[in-house]
């Protein structure tokens, strides 16, 4: 495969600016960092891959990309689901993997500083070694790094207690458009000298800058997790259940549902021991040897109270097994088909409607439909499997999925809980915006990318 | 007093869109209007005062202060400390103070809707009457009102545990320059769909666009507080101490340190019963009864291991008193003399370092500073108490407020942790952000407000 003429302009001239070795253009190479884990999104050919080693030499790359518009595309580890890092044509793929430094963890006044490319659970393991705690936890969290969570405002199990990687984050150094290095933020626990920029530049996605430096805020380890399962007949009581626990006060660290597809799937995987009749589960953790008794006797009678069995662990093994169940449901569906996974959002009270509601639209598109999640946080996955293979089955697939928006958007939700907009949702962006909304959005695009290479099309349709 | 032409042709045209009643041009209404509480601070001669009771009103309002170019000031309850509501010359005031309705709130969402001219006493009372909590609790709490909570983006005291305004809010809507109504954010927990909007606004000054309503979220109410205090013979120990209650992954609902000026006055003022000796108070205090025992023991550890006395109060009303004496600081110093009021915050490691530098500076200038604040957080308030009639006193008190701030910034802090930057420290933001950070900053201001006709001149200067 030839390379094209501008392309060998544009690599060479970075090689010129650039340590050997950062630059590649192997098509091999470029197709394996071409997409993110969003099967659907359609990828573009990029121009080359750029591995920079520090904040300068991605400073150069958005230099010289500025100077001659040319899109760059930040990308992490590529987990997205959302085709966020997905390849423009003729960009320049600007990977952050290289920047792996934990730069330095201050225990005294518990915030870290890392580069980018450090992988969520390294991170994690090396400040639990100093005896804290970096709580954001998404399902990627053993591949994904933390400028990528940044990047999507990452969420995960724990946010129900902890909230998302938004609330984590002090400060960022980011480099511009026009490669000119930002710092925003504080290392100080409050201070509200300007605009917010680090949370502006938090979720955006790679269209407005590139983080190439994070500061995190961090807090003391938490204690040992007690975990508590609940089986019900039906996924209406499940609901209802979540509901009470929230509103009552109890602050658990973790509360996730398993819906009856999804619990039909692992369970024809793995015999849990569930009891005969259970059609829903429920798991709850309490990481607070002081508020578990609260937390789990709470979760407890508002289980039998909606009639159903709740049962505590005995010990942390039990409560893993638990907990293997939920995370297993993805890689479970992966082996029935290609999936559609949502990420909707609802106020906690009409989560009932909300995998009511999924179900109707599976029965009436045909299509099977799991709908685990973060119910705690009113944040769900309904996560379509169908046969790619049959277009009739692949059509109502997709026409499930922007149903499931639509609803989503119905109950005075959101479309995106956590995973992003990227390529995926771009256009319900501009539903769920309205079209101030998608004004305000473009002049911010427009202020911080005036021309337009930064992850261009991602978030945004190009205007 | 007569009113120019071009007011009257101003105030005619307002007149003729907004109902009886709405508009005001009378001189002492106006100037008693013009400014917040930041004394030192000017004010402008605005041409009138709007005071509009719906989202139209203000938008009406909005469309022809942008078709006309007249800057609009907004306000609240005008209790800020930097001048961020003062008046600006030709302005029209646009005060959100009738617009005071709870328009919801959501019990099992945990949320509320709120008009901006809601005071924030008020809505902490509508909302404990119905079992819940809404945190932000700024010193001004009893005056100040929401949309000036979120224009500043106020803290508190109990910032240490439950964070700032800007945590507490979900969503807003906000009339922009133009007049149109943006609504930002949503009602439920979690949500990444675009760029985070309302973190933008909140903080912003009434420099982007103006509030007219406001979602919170909730939590449950909290339980009685148990307080407890500690003496200490001298500043450095209370500092270290407050390093090792929060590094220890204490969860205090509050922690508050009076230093040796503030504490002298005080006790000027009414007998306290501290210990003889004592030049240094701490006192801290936790709000959920599973944790206060925890809580209030390694507070107390901690004291003892630093030299202190701690004391446990014996029921609420000692607790309150304790308090008491660190809440009528500000105003016992009023009585000493003009106020010179800061707010800087620095990593909580640091805290030792910043009040000795601030001892230094007053020292040096021969001036009295008292340094209390939230130390928990970092974030203090030196004030300089100076004889206002004696000019070289007053000059030496000004450049003492500045050397405060320098050292904030040497200490790795920021000039603001709550109060804002308005017209106070306008000069002072552009040292924090530096070059790049006040671009970012004009880029967003330019976007949102590209006639400059958005409080002009707080926060950025006129550019």
């Amino acid at each position: 495969m030839s390379v094209p003429l501008a392309t060998t302009d544009l690599t060479t001239a970075l090689a010129a600016v650039l340590p050997g070795g950062t630059v590649q253009t192997d098509p091999d190479v470029l197709a394996a960092h071409s997409c993110d884990h969003a099967s659907t999104c359609p990828a573009g050919v990029p121009a080359c891959l750029v591995r920079p080693r520090t904040t300068e030499e991605v400073s150069a790359v958005l230099r010289y990309a500025y100077e001659h518009r040319i899109p760059v595309v930040p990308q992490g580890a590529r987990t997205g689901l959302s085709g966020g890092a997905n390849a423009v044509d003729g960009a320049i793929l600007l990977s952050l993997e290289r920047m792996t430094a934990i730069l330095g963890i201050d225990e005294d006044n518990q915030i870290a500083t890392v580069e980018p490319g450090v992988v969520n659970a390294e991170f994690s393991r090396a400040v639990a070694r100093r005896g804290l705690f970096y709580p954001p936890d998404p399902s990627s969290w053993e591949m994904s790094t933390l400028g990528g969570n940044v990047a999507t405002n990452a969420g995960g199990l724990c946010c129900v207690k902890y909230g998302v990687t938004a609330d984590w984050i002090r400060g960022l150094e980011v480099v511009l458009a026009d490669g000119r290095v930002l710092r925003t933020g504080r290392d100080t626990a409050k201070g509200v000298a300007g605009y917010d920029l680090t949370r502006l530049f938090t979720g955006s996605e790679g269209t407005l800058g590139v983080v190439t430096k994070i500061v995190t805020a961090l807090r003391p380890a938490a204690e040992a997790p007690r975990t508590a399962i609940a089986f019900f007949g039906d996924l209406g009581s499940a609901c209802a259940t979540v509901t009470d626990v929230m509103t009552g006060g109890l602050r658990p660290s973790l509360l996730e549902l398993i819906d009856p597809v999804g619990l039909a799937e692992v369970s024809r995987e793995r015999d849990y021991g569930f009891p005969p009749g259970t059609s829903t589960v429920l798991i709850a953790q309490s990481d607070s040897v002081a508020e578990a008794e609260g937390v789990l006797g709470g979760f407890t009678t508002a289980v039998r109270r909606h009639g159903g069995e709740a049962l505590v662990a005995d010990d942390p093994e039990e409560g893993k097994l638990f907990l293997a169940a939920r995370r297993s449901v993805g890689l479970v569906l992966e082996k029935r088909g290609a999936l559609l996974s949502d990420d909707v959002c609802v106020p906690r009270t009409r989560l009932r409607e909300l995998v009511a509601g999924v179900g109707e639209i599976g029965d009436r598109l045909g299509v099977r439909i799991a709908c685990t999640g973060h119910a705690g946080d009113g944040n769900m996955h309904p996560t379509i499997v169908f046969d790619a293979a049959d277009p009739d089955e692949k059509r109502r697939a997709e026409e499930a999925f922007e149903a499931v928006m639509a609803l989503g958007l119905r109950l005075g939700g959101t479309i995106t809980g956590e995973h992003g907009v990227g390529l995926l949702k771009r256009g319900w962006l501009e539903r769920e915006l309205g079209p101030v909304g998608l004004d305000a959005h473009r002049w911010i695009k427009t202020a911080f990318d005036p021309r337009s290479i930064l992850n261009p099309g991602k978030v945004l349709a190009r205007f």
